[in-house]
Formats: C-alpha cells, sequence, structure tokens
C-alpha cells in the first residue's frame, strides 16, 4: 500500500471513529516529523473546529484525574460523547510515574463513546507538544462533542493550555501550601473556573474563601466562578454536576459574546506562528554551512575567548 | 556622545565596577533589542566567564530570598564579592506582587561589593528571558566573584535556570504538600543540592527523609547533597555555613572533573541556538510577504475553514 493509501485509511478509520485507527492515528501524528504526517493533518482539517475543548489542570495530587472521571459520566449522562487526553510529563528518571493515577480512568473503556488516551509532555517540564495539538485534531475530527485536555500543573504545560482549551478548569485541594502563593505569581490568570476539590476536608472553606477574594480582582469576563466539589469518594461526591453546569455555562456564554470565536482566532494565529517558526528552524539548523558553527571545536573557542560569541552569530546569520 | 562613545562608556563603567554604570548597563540590555546591544556585548563577552553563578529556586514562601541575603554574608565573610539577579514573575495583574520580598535584603545596599538587582521573567509564568542571561554578562564582566540568580519556583523560569548556573540549589520548606509529587513528576532532575528550609518545624524531618530518598535514585554526578537549613530568625539560624560548603564543594568537584568546563559549554550551545533562532524568527515575521498571511483575514478564513492551515503554512514557507 503506497503511503498516500496508508493515510487516507487512517482519514477515513478517524471520520468514522473507529476506536482502533483514531489510536493509530495519534501515534502516527505523536511519531512523526511535519513533513511526514502534513498530508494527514490537511486533509482532516476541514473537518476540526466542532469540539468543546476543556482543560482541567492543577497540582499533583489535587484529583484531577478523579474529577475528569466523574466529568465523563456526567458528560455521558447527557448523551454527548468523551475523549480526554491526559498529559504526563516524561522524564528519563521517572518514566511513567504518574500515569498510575490513570487506572481511576479505566471504568470507561468499554464505553464506546469514551476515549482515553495518554501522552508525554515536551521533556520532563516542557509545555504542550506539538504531538498534543496534532492528537486533538484528530479526536476533533472524530466527532467527539467534549475533548478534555487534563495536565499536571508543573511547568509549561498548565501555561500552554490556555492556548488550546475554550474553557480551563483549575483544581485546587486543601492543605497545598503554596498554592494561593502560586496563583499570586499569575497562574491566576489562567483558569476560566476554580475548583476546591476535597471539600469535605480541613481548611476547604478558608482555601474557598481565599481563593474568592483573589478572583474578586480578576479582570476576566465573565469573572472566573470558584466552586467546591467532593470526586474522591462514590458516597460523599457533590459538586460535579454543578462544575460541569458552570463549564457549559462559561462556555455557552464565550459563544453568545463572540469571545470563543476570537479566542480560537488567536490559537489558529499562534499556531501559525509556531509552525512555521518550527520548519525555518529545522531548515536553518539542518543548514551544512550553519552546522559547522555548531561543531565542538568552535564551541570550546568560544569558551575560550579564543572566538568571540557575538562574531559567530554574525557569521552564522550570514551563512543563511 | 555618538551611541559608539555611550557604549565604550558603559563598558568601562561596567570593567571598573561602578555600581552606577552596572545598572545603567542592565537596563540597556533589558530594553533593547539585539541589534542595539549586540556591540556592548561583544565588546564585554572577553571578560566574562570568570564568576561562578548560583542558582536558587524553590516554590513561593520557602525561604529563598533569605537564604539568599544570609549566603550574602557568609561569602563576604569570605572576601568575595557578590551579585544577587531576582528574577520576578511579572504579569500585569499582580505587577511587583512578590518584590516585597526584596526589601529583606536591602540591609547589604551600602556594602561596595554586594549588588541587588531585581528582574522580570519573559511572561506571567514563561522561562529566564535573554535579558537575564545578558545581565548575567555584564555582572560577570563587572568581576563579581559570585552571582546568585534566584528565581521564583514556578513555570519555565524553574527549568531554564540549570541552562546558566553552574550550581542550582532547591529550596524546600515543611508543609509544601506537592513538593514530593512535583519531584517525581521531574523537577527532581534540576537541582545540585537540595536545602529544607524552616528545619525547626513540624514535619521537617520527614521532608528530608523523603527528599533524601528520592535523591538516593538520582543518578546525577556527584549525587546531589541533601542538607537543612533555618534561615528565618537571626538567633535560631543554622546551616547556611553548611550550604556554603556544599556550594563551594560542588563547584570544587566539577571544576576538577572537567564537568563545569562541559556544562558552560552546553551553555554556550544552547544560547547560540537560542539567539540565531530569535534572529532568524523576527526576520521571518517582519517580512512583508509573510506579514500578509497573519491578517485577520487569512485567520478568520482559516477558522471559518475558507482556507487550508496547512496549505497556508505551505505558502508562507514558500515566501520567505
Amino acid at each position: 500500500m503506497s503511503q498516500n493509501q496508508e493515510i487516507q485509511k487512517l482519514v477515513d478509520g478517524v471520520l468514522n471513529k473507529h476506536t482502533r485507527y483514531i489510536a493509530k492515528a495519534i501515534s502516527f501524528v505523536e511519531n512523526s516529523d511535519y513533513k511526514t504526517k502534513k498530508s494527514f493533518l490537511k486533509t482532516i482539517f476541514p473537518y476540526t473546529g466542532k469540539a468543546k475543548v476543556i482543560g482541567i489542570t492543577g497540582s499533583p495530587g489535587a484529583g484531577k484525574s478523579t474529577i475528569t472521571d466523574k466529568l465523563i459520566r456526567t458528560f455521558r449522562d447527557d448523551n454527548k460523547s468523551v475523549a480526554v487526553l491526559a498529559v504526563d510529563p516524561s522524564s528519563p528518571f521517572t518514566k511513567g510515574a504518574l500515569l498510575g493515577d490513570r487506572i481511576r480512568m479505566q471504568n470507561h473503556t468499554t464505553d464506546p463513546f469514551v476515549y482515553l488516551r495518554s501522552m508525554a509532555s515536551r521533556g520532563a517540564l516542557g509545555g504542550l507538544s506539538e504531538a498534543t495539538k496534532d492528537a486533538l485534531k484528530v479526536l476533533d475530527a472524530a466527532g467527539f462533542d467534549i475533548i478534555i485536555i487534563e495536565t499536571v500543573g508543573v511547568g509549561q504545560s498548565e501555561i500552554d493550555i490556555v492556548k488550546i482549551a475554550d474553557c480551563v478548569a483549575l483544581v485546587f485541594a486543601p492543605g497545598f501550601g503554596d498554592e494561593i502563593q502560586a496563583m499570586k505569581a499569575g497562574i491566576m490568570e489562567i483558569a476560566d473556573i476554580y475548583v476546591i476539590n476535597k471539600a469535605d476536608r480541613d481548611f476547604s472553606q478558608k482555601l474557598f474563601k481565599e481563593i474568592s477574594d483573589i478572583v474578586n480582582l480578576s479582570p476576566k469576563q465573565p469573572k472566573p466562578s470558584v466552586l467546591k466539589t467532593i470526586a474522591t469518594n462514590a458516597f460523599k461526591e457533590s459538586g460535579i454536576e454543578l462544575l460541569k453546569n458552570e463549564i457549559l455555562s462559561y462556555l455557552g456564554h464565550i459563544e453568545t459574546s463572540s469571545n470563543l470565536t476570537k479566542k480560537r482566532q488567536s490559537f489558529i494565529e499562534s499556531e501559525l506562528i509556531d509552525t512555521v517558526t518550527k520548519i525555518m528552524i529545522d531548515k536553518v539548523l539542518s543548514n551544512q554551512n550553519v552546522k559547522n558553527f555548531f561543531d565542538s571545536k568552535t564551541i570550546a573557542q568560544i569558551y575560550n575567548k579564543e572566538l568571540n560569541f557575538y562574531a559567530i552569530i554574525d557569521k552564522i546569520v550570514e551563512a543563511i
């Protein structure tokens, strides 16, 4: 089978929502360079843009996976299909350490309208990879109504999520001492909804109040909502329906006010710049004239001050 | 005065360690584009590479500023000159919120062999800016023996610090619930020294043990050390001298084993690639043919699926 035929088969499989092909397509965009996957992405592009994308982020241990698990159920109760992309920091040292959490979500695996997938983020604490954005397009083209992207709130992926999700929920739990400080430091601007999970624990009311006070200062429109959930215990479970309704209400609001259009157009613009940049960097760094400047001898000479760093920059730019 | 004369004056001022000119030079590299500051950086480049660069990072509230403050004193006791670059997340919403901490360091301001400077990181949670690296060169050329870079451990700057510091210390305090989880998630690979600050508090021994257990698994050579400090109270103060000795011992070790050379050569290589990339991106994005593709009409057409994202990428790459 030619490569074109392979790709057409992948496209057909995705558009027909065949789980096996969705999985194959995500692996394909994850493992291929831009040139290889471009024609596939180009073919599915017209089918994208329909899914609502929800970002769930927060510190490890705050209960994101459990909340996601419960959200899947409430969306399924509304007869909506749901795909989840769980983005894990990958590290050669701690490989897969966080994936244990995902086991909690396994109770949906027999439902054909639920699709779960774990992906690695770019580097140990890096941002969302290009592959995550491409996987999102695969799931979108496959016609899922809701796509949940769950990222661990350490490092850049927590920030990147605002560039791909229509609505971002930031999950807290009582007893995480630096949360409030981190919010003051800027994380504050990430979320559209704040969730105090494990609300049956001590200090949850205090945390709720502190976060509400900070959110009240937010210039964001609509003002982010702050709500409490208990997602850890089936018996005590509460707040999940409320969370779903807040998500839908937020999405409804930005859709009516055209802010969803603005948001998504800014996502397109960012991705356009990022993609062009990446292609240019690859071109430049594969240029043999440029490569010569990155050899260990030149680097050693710069280190020893035999060559001037800035003179070498001039030469590289000339060589391009 | 011509621009060349201005720059020569700045260079002379920095090399003669005049505080006013150091401050001016840092503002200059902070506020100028590459083209404007290049000749200045080129002129000081041969005078750089002598200072030892120490990175101090950790969660807000862990006590980084206080530790830095005490470290300044112990290095001054050894007759070493010390410059501190404190990198703060900047955000239009929380502007300057964290700068209050810096006040603690003000007791060194009358010492001419101590220089303190706050800088903004790139965006709210972004990484270390190019300006931070350039400011480091200014301080290095000015002949400071020790340069401490203090970054708030939220977001990318925590990761970036390993690309500019010879030795990185990660500061923890008891009661920061997600620390251990975050370490598992990869932060682990950042540090050369782990500091449990506020060691007089409950659970500090537990934290010490947990971190020691994780560090024992580290493939890093030399194995990172874990130590306790109390930096908050002059009366109870302890561990600072030990921390200084661990830093010097680590630096001595990597110097003898040539790992410092390797580390610094990899910093040069990264910065070479980053600088070339930045120049190329600026060139590409200022190209009128390319600019035309980033107008709101094209973006809206991509959004409406009247144009295919990947076809536009092809056109932009062709136009370059």
